[in-house]
């Protein structure tokens, strides 16, 4: 089977800045007849966690064989190594700080390689813009077939982790709707799911929106498998007072 | 002549999840050199008549074989229909509420088929995020060459219409030079067109924005073809005070 | 060695309308196979100088022989020239009207035509989206191998030019990160960079974000070759009070 070639791209950049047609231009001078997905640029800047999760919410549903390009990196420049992660289905180019973690937690890690400048690369690349210099020359030519061993040698320490015992406390994320992913998952859910208590709010659970009245609140296993809370033609998070990233403090009741 | 594979997405998903991406993804899978353009992702919420608005000014402009995949959905999950219309110059792909009546006026439709889970799709779609697990692979296959017959059967009844009626008394839309968009369409319009009457304002008509001086109100058809309400080097709806979807008495004067 | 076939598209339409959509519609109509990439459409409403900045940080990263459609175009349908400049390295189609003036720089013009409607676009383009009924065709057929001569004659008058040294006083652009982008280049730099004097601010040079302690101001070469005031972990815009386009009085010390 003819191995596609998908690089998907997910930062901090936001879309007021050129920077990610930036690294499409470096992707095509390498892969020219590649096709460039863009994930999100409207990562919070620097909130590596939020960029994790939304790349496993994405990661799952592209063709074996993409590679998936992503950075949030208040590191940039520093000591923080550049990564070329190699699973079972895709490939991962970015940097080891955890933003590839919870995707990865999907897939099967083959090898882990550093990237040296030099190799794929200028032998000076710019110390504040690695997506262009560094992450986007790789990942092109990963896309057309490079060999991951040829960008530089294997990493010598573990791959950086996030905390998952901290993200269950969490709101995952708020979608543009308001609707409020929470970091309980149906296939890691040993209990019963009846409602949520939260605060004053006992939320009932549903299979979709509109088995509740218009202005109601309930709670579902959303389209990645996540407790949601919801609120039908309305915005749950507003009325709910929660946003990305909030400890947030609620029980599951059968 | 080949017919181009070419999918365009609208929505109400934004641009900080990663939902548009997802069905990107979905896309490559099942049609991996075909060309994906956004036509927005900014329709507010749930607002099926700005979609539709939008749509309508789109579809015109794209090549003849062109698949239309949009998603404005505030049913997603009840009863409303996943349809495939098929018209004469392009197929239209995403749920059966009024959002594509606008654009169809400018087609013929051929056919409509109900999109039935398990044909072309997973038997078990999500009940949240039909444009990912029902109109993305459905609309992907079209664009490679599936007969849309194989997608389910024949609608039984009409498909939805939005109501011309109400939406000829309203702003259309408000495009981000504060140009606005009213109902009434050069090619629809007997009367004559020297000015419009708008509350304490009569603005004349023109050919474009500077043919009057900066700062000054003017009406032209704009390049849909509608009445358009502008000032050059400036925003007539922050000036006017007028909003999409406000309804709005005006009086167009010979 | 293959020509690519790359389009980017630079503009101050925003994301909520069609319009970008409705060129890259257009586009595939004549060049079906081509790449298009976005660079930006948030350029604020009719700001020529930030488009021409933004374009002048893209433009050199793309494969030689990229067409690089712009428009920023408050004059649309009055007598500025819709042109086509073909230089060594890339083509650039828009208005004349100084927004691909500091690209230019880095480039050598071989010659400029004027696009004359009818040559390879309809007769009567509308009078306000020449984005649509110019410049998107004449791109696409340029980018599929068509000669520039054939959309026009030669430009009788020079290219319209940014003013440099109202350039130079100015804030050039302020990135998502709040990183300040000055007018000082590197290549053109002759005195000393020790640090930079701005009011009551002392701004230490670096070569890195991360040579500073978190909450501190540095200045540094940015990725572009330009002089950027940056904050480690923060906002150094929002901390200094300034904005793009500012004027602002700063001064180099060795």
């Amino acid at each position: 089977m003819r191995v596609p070639k998908i690089v998907t791209l997910l930062s901090d950049f936001g879309l007021q800045d050129p920077y990610a047609g930036v690294m499409k231009g470096v992707i095509f001078r390498h892969c020219p007849d590649c096709q460039v997905v863009d994930l999100t640029h409207l990562i919070p800047p620097q909130d590596i966690r939020l960029g994790a999760i939304q790349l496993e919410r994405a990661v799952p549903h592209f063709p074996v064989g993409t590679v998936h390009l992503a950075v949030v990196d208040p590191g940039v420049g520093s000591h923080r190594e550049p990564v070329v992660i190699v699973g079972q289905k895709a490939t991962y180019v970015g940097p080891n700080n955890g933003l590839f973690s919870l995707a990865l937690r999907h897939d099967h890690i083959h090898n882990v390689y550093v990237i040296q400048p030099g190799r794929q690369t200028h032998h000076q690349p710019s110390t504040t813009f690695h997506g262009r210099d560094l992450f986007a020359p790789v990942a092109a030519k990963l896309a057309g077939g490079l060999n991951p061993q040829e960008v530089g040698p294997a990493l010598a320490e573990p791959l950086v982790q996030l905390d998952l015992d901290d993200l269950q406390q969490r709101v995952l994320c708020v979608d543009r709707f308001g609707n409020v992913q929470l970091g309980i998952h149906r296939e890691r859910w040993q209990g019963g799911m009846g409602k949520v208590r939260l605060g004053q709010q006992t939320i009932p659970f549903h299979l979709t929106y509109s088995q509740v009245a218009p202005g109601d609140l309930l709670c579902l296993w959303n389209s990645d498998g996540y407790l949601e809370l919801a609120l039908n033609g309305g915005n749950a998070a507003d009325m709910l007072g929660l946003r990305a990233g909030q400890v947030v403090d609620y029980e599951v009741v059968a």
